[in-house]
């Protein structure tokens, strides 16, 4: 269980297959995002329907509401959700840090408010572990302390040696737990912090290892406002000291230039909202990059959103019809484009693993090419 | 083409068979309504699923948005909703004379505000048919004048006699447009009107019927707010002196009470928004009557919406799971609560053609069993 192979090589770039409790998952794989235990708009046969291995859903959310009672007593997140594939839960680090309201940030926990009552409530390591093994996902992520994009070194060194402590606690809570994260049924992954500072970055590395064993790593605080090249350096950096055996995920990042620059920087795991969010403000991927298609050009285009698509939405309607429904407010309309961007990002990973299983600098001519096509034409 | 074989009968209901240019239509039926080319939160793989035979569009709706130009250079009504079985389009009448705003009726037609951009437009039984004949569908409705539920003697006479003219106009226009009604690719249907007041039913039915032949008959203007005893001897008065023959439709109605007693007094078709417009709301038909999934009661209710129905929705999700869909605001809420009301409403009709075609008072009994179990502990 957990055990990850490597399956591919090319450049940095590397294609893998992960097994996990309620499956196995391949590698480069883009995750959606099932924040409140949905991916907003689309079933789980949808899911299925667009090739999702595994979806992501999110602690902060669900602990508010309907809170981890509610899905134990449903028989736990898998079945609460009727995704029967891999699941991995996030913190709620993330969230508590990011969400607008009151905080109160000390060595125990994070107190906040919650967005829906505005209730106090309280997360710490062990409550957030606690929280994510009753929730029985696959995948269980460590609760760390995340800062904003652009703060200075001592912030982030104090963020970071927190992050550290919080991920002991976090350990022993998995452990005593989940019997044995190699024998158990959830797995528990450490967050890499440091922001954009390298050698934060590489000693926030060192030192979750030296925490270990792990079955997997994340790269949490990046794409959060900083510059696109501050965000590929930092991975460079990871990707140059990451033990090779462990897969590795970039956590919420999900446009498709980022995408394929990660994995050319070996990274293995993707999450993000972008193809539900953009999908629902009529936003679409497509090789030539982002269209939208409330734009009037697309009035009587009776051609598919993006030819080169295998989904439902591609092969069953013209992108007159779209417009049409975004036009006239019709909610079948986010659903398609949520479900087109999602099987684009999926196709893009799988593409992705393709190239890299054909050895030598496949991958780099491969991601040349693509990065003409899309940066040439690409209207937003 | 246009074919209605009686197949069975039990009282006055009666089972059938509506051959039409898209595909046959058994009888009695529920026809999903797509005001906007699409039935609310569900797409066409979704409407197959739940066994729907035939959807109805609106023609105002159609007309002020996107524009019947715009479905024309799109392919026509089906292949712009990717709907390929059978379709009805209303003729907008009921439209331009419930929507709120200014209004303008002549001789001539209807002027009135589009609800979209405020513009003054016109709906004559000209275009109404034109524009109809435009879509496509398979069945087209006649432009008619419709009045308020409780409207006086001297209004409904009066609309009566215009309704008469403008169905003359209609029935002209029609057979100019389409190459005779029982050969061309789209029937007409007139539409009765009359209010609750029996002799002005009586007399509307014996003139709409000099005025045919007809492929089939509508009822319109019940289910406007008068009372349930008055709609139902509304339909009583027209069954006894409808030809059998013809098939015969109740426009607007759709709540599962009203359909039981419109088959049993020989209705063959129906539509409404009920299932859609209440399963956005989340409420839901069941054999019990209706229920609302917000209700707290059913927080971490392990079973289906409703255990006797084989939709998606009920054979995967817990009643505990879509109540947190709605209290969290998620959409797909909205589409699997729509989903199983359609669902319900199809298996409603099939069940009673079932009983039906059994003879005898097989249809009755039913009619008795079902009333007893959905009246007995309805709770809204």
């Amino acid at each position: 269980m957990f055990d990850f192979w490597i399956d591919g090589q090319s450049g940095a770039a590397r294609s893998g297959s992960l097994t996990l409790p309620h499956g196995t998952v391949e590698t480069p794989v883009f995750m959606p995002v099932g924040t409140q235990a949905t991916v907003r708009t689309l079933s789980p046969a949808d899911l299925k329907a667009v090739g999702a291995q595994i979806v992501l859903a999110n602690t902060y959310h669900l602990h508010v509401r309907p809170g981890e009672d509610v899905i134990a007593q449903l028989g736990g997140l898998h079945k609460f959700m009727a995704w029967e594939r891999p699941l991995l839960t996030d913190s709620g680090g993330f969230q508590v840090f990011s969400l607008e309201g009151f905080r109160k940030v000390d060595e125990d926990g994070v107190e906040f408010q919650s967005h829906v009552d505005g209730g106090r409530r309280k997360l710490t390591p062990e409550r957030a572990i606690e929280i994510q093994a009753t929730f029985g996902a696959d995948i269980a992520m460590a609760f760390d302390h995340v800062i904003p994009g652009g703060a200075d070194e001592a912030t982030a060194r104090d963020a970071l040696e927190r992050t550290l402590r919080w991920l002991e606690r976090c350990k022993k809570k998995h452990s005593e737990l989940i019997d044995g994260i190699h024998d158990g049924s959830q797995t528990l992954w450490p967050i890499l912090q440091g922001g954009t500072l390298p050698a934060l970055r590489t000693e926030s590395l060192d030192r979750v290892m030296e925490l270990g064993p792990w079955t997997g790593i994340a790269i949490g605080g990046l794409s959060v406002g900083e510059p696109k090249d501050k965000m590929y350096e930092t991975i460079d950096v990871l990707e140059a000291r990451l033990p090779a055996t462990l897969p590795r995920y970039l956590m919420g990042v999900g446009f498709p230039a980022d995408l394929v620059a990660a994995v050319e920087r070996g990274v293995d795991l993707f999450d993000c909202v972008a193809p539900t969010r953009g999908g629902r403000n009529g936003s679409a991927f497509t090789p030539e990059g982002t269209l939208n298609i409330r734009n009037a050009a697309y009035r009587t285009d009776d051609g598919p959103l993006d030819p080169s698509c295998d989904c439902e939405t591609c092969t069953t309607y013209s992108r007159g019809y779209l417009r049409h429904l975004f036009v006239a407010g019709e909610l079948l309309g986010l659903r398609l484009l949520s479900l087109h961007n999602v099987r684009y990002l999926i196709r893009l990973a799988a593409e992705m693993r393709a190239a890299i299983q054909r050895g030598g600098d496949a991958f780099a001519t491969w991601a040349d090419d693509w990065r003409r096509r899309y940066q040439h034409t690409g209207v937003a």
